[in-house]
């Protein structure tokens, strides 16, 4: 007998509680071992500057860079252009005019607010100054990352954005990487990778600057790497597997249906792909359109692992009760296919990125809508955010008085200075206003 | 010979230069005794629950808290306003008034943009729903922190804020803090504190509600707590000893600015007080105005030491100098006594909270100007931001694309997902545009 490509179980049973138990909890092991092998090699760059992080990328990379050709120059980023197609450039500049476009309403001006007595309050936002982007070598290398990771910095002002990534054996980087991060705006590229690469954007070598943010995907040792030296720099969030939840009522199409959870599956053994439907036939009709479609992809082995170990399809009662399924969960992707789906739009308290409507599948956001495809994941959307132009400034406030407006409140001040204990706040206020 | 209460050097000088890096080496040690401890507890809360919550508080905090008296009661919060002096209820209210007017300014609208074929993209923000708020008990539970970490959640819409705190020995709570809690809008408390009652936000127990970010000061046993839960729910930044920077030019007071830099240094040991001047009269009449003022005050011995050990007055050729060392330290507090204040607030890049000129010293922000107090120490003012309502909010993207609008731009997507290996992700456009 042929094993089911995706099970459809009903919400309402012990088997629909039991799904969603499961799903958040494939937590990650804590690798202790490589959480002790990330400490020594950032201790290493952190104390030797260049020469560790070479060592290491040698060693890890299996390359032969060195601290005269680490730095990507003029000429192999020209010649990345000559080996890419013309078509694939033209889709990455579409692309990165749409995030652009998405990227620039979310910039915010500083702003004052003016009071009674010479009184000015407010807040000022200034870019970060240097941001170090992390680009995975290899089969993960997407240059649509480079896109969405960049963008938002160079959107916000960063005025400098270095990348680095690992070479690949013979010291080339992948030519559609170049390309991406030439269109993005991308300043300096150093052909580094790992935990080393980490370390020496986050202290500082003599080749590499110290920036004050690291953002992008990683494998786990770059992840582990930027928890540690979250506080020395700031970083992104760390990603987990990644996730699609589609709400979808008997109109919706199940062959697009389909077609999106495996766009999903596709990604890694550990994503999730999850249909909920208040219709039956909708659901065998998506299993259908799910073995039919599957023989033409290329990754239909990790698709049809995926659908197994973490797919489900979840029958409900009513498109409220998926809602309520979806808010417990917190998707990083939600596709809304049902009449009216903006109607629900207020309904949905977390959820990384909302697609609505049968024309907006998962794949339009993951490349060129122009919203960031840096997402919560497993869960996070409670309380993280898609990466955006709010990453990368930071904001100090300020405050004036003048002397008449300090005297009039100066004896609430020095009450609650004492009430704590602190009798030399008290005094700071007690100096100015002796009258 | 007496011992000098501040050193007054150049920053032109060897010994000026050592200054400032010593300044921001003064990094803690890693404990990894306590890392272990911590992680035992977490492991234990997460397990037992309550039961292990209430055994740890005890233990810890030599108290007798059970499942039933944990939860501060009605009658708890009015005994406290009977205990507490009426003009320091007075002093909260005012104080947080200020603290809202301020943080309401910082709140964001929900916003979509429309684009041709009926493209719709935006930003829907939502608060958090439920958050937790560490409050230290002890010596160091600030009645003005519980204001600056509720008012900023309530103004963003939080619908549960849950502060814990231990108890003293004989089971109450500081009733300073519970009428701060009560006048900021604080949903329940918790007599539970230390890296045990952090579990419990983190993980929930039977009686405490799961949070989705947990804020607030407390020992190095609930940062780390804090940063070791990082990921299950969101934290504020972990906070490193206070700072104050000023810069003053001939014209500033003498013993205003004397009067600030100790109320800096009375927090504690580590806390850091810098005066940067072009003065040299200037610097000599503040070490006076130090050893006037420092006699009358409660917490001399740890001014003293603090002065001693981190203080320092630096004499500078320009104001322009005075700011560029400002911005590489990055302070917590920057105040600038100098004429004209204003026409420096686009020079100054990283400082957490700016007060401008002679009557706006840092115990005002401290407690009522309104801007939070809760504020990136330790230079990391680079990255940082003072605590505000965006930190107690989520985005979601949302797209909407129409069928035409799909099929005008489906061949480049097609383009981008084939190019990085995603046959996938070409799937799910190309079974809409099949025409």
């Amino acid at each position: 007998m042929k094993e089911e490509i995706i099970s459809i179980i009903k919400a309402n049973t012990q088997k629909g509680k039991e799904y969603f138990n499961d799903l958040r909890n494939k937590e990650e092991e804590a690798h202790n071992n490589v959480i002790l092998e990330v400490n020594e090699i950032l201790e290493q760059v952190k104390k030797k500057g260049d020469t560790s992080l070479i060592k290491y990328t040698n060693r890890f990379d299996s390359c032969n860079v060195t601290k005269e050709n680490m730095l990507v120059t003029q000429s192999e980023t020209e010649d990345a252009y000559r080996l890419v197609e013309d078509e694939f450039i033209e889709a990455l500049k579409t692309a990165s005019e749409n995030i652009m476009f998405f990227h620039q309403k979310q910039k915010r001006n500083s702003w004052i607010t003016t009071r009674e007595d010479g009184i000015m309050l407010g807040q000022q936002i200034r870019p970060l100054e240097r941001v170090g982007i992390y680009v995975p070598g290899g089969r993960a290398a997407y240059p649509s990352s480079v896109l969405m990771n960049t963008i938002p910095a160079k959107v916000a002002g960063v005025e400098e954005i270095i990348m680095v990534t690992p070479p690949m054996k013979d010291g080339t980087i992948n030519p559609n990487i170049l390309v991406a991060a030439d269109i993005a705006g991308v300043d300096k590229i150093y052909k580094v990778g790992g935990a080393q690469a980490v370390g020496a954007l986050a202290f500082g070598t003599e080749s590499i600057n110290k920036v004050d943010k690291i953002v992008g995907p990683g494998n786990v040792f770059v992840a582990m790497a930027k928890k540690s030296v979250y506080g020395y720099v700031d970083i992104d969030m760390i990603a987990g597997p990644s996730e699609i939840l589609i709400i979808a009522d008997e109109g919706a199409k199940a062959s697009y249906l389909a077609a999106d959870l495996m766009s999903q599956a596709e990604h890694d053994l550990m994503a999730s792909s999850i249909l909920i439907t208040t219709s039956k036939d909708l659901a065998k009709e998506v299993k259908k359109e799910l073995e039919k479609q599957i023989e033409h992809l290329e990754r239909k082995d990790i698709i049809r692992k995926s659908l197994k170990d973490h797919g489900v399809i979840m029958l409900v009662e009513s498109i409220e009760q998926a809602l309520d399924i979806s808010n417990k969960i917190a998707p990083e992707h939600l596709e809304v296919c049902i009449r009216d789906p903006f109607m629900v739009l207020g309904d949905i308290k977390n959820a990384g990125s909302i697609f609505l409507g049968d024309f907006s599948p998962e794949p339009l956001g993951d490349y060129m809508a122009g919203p960031n495809h840096v997402l919560p994941t497993s869960g996070t959307a409670r309380f993280f955010s898609p990466l955006s132009v709010d990453d990368f400034i930071k904001k100090s406030s300020f405050t004036h008085y003048s002397e008449r407006a300090l005297s009039k409140i100066g004896d609430k001040i020095v009450k609650l200075a004492q009430g704590e204990g602190l009798t030399a706040h008290a005094n700071s206020i007690m100096v100015r206003n002796k009258a």
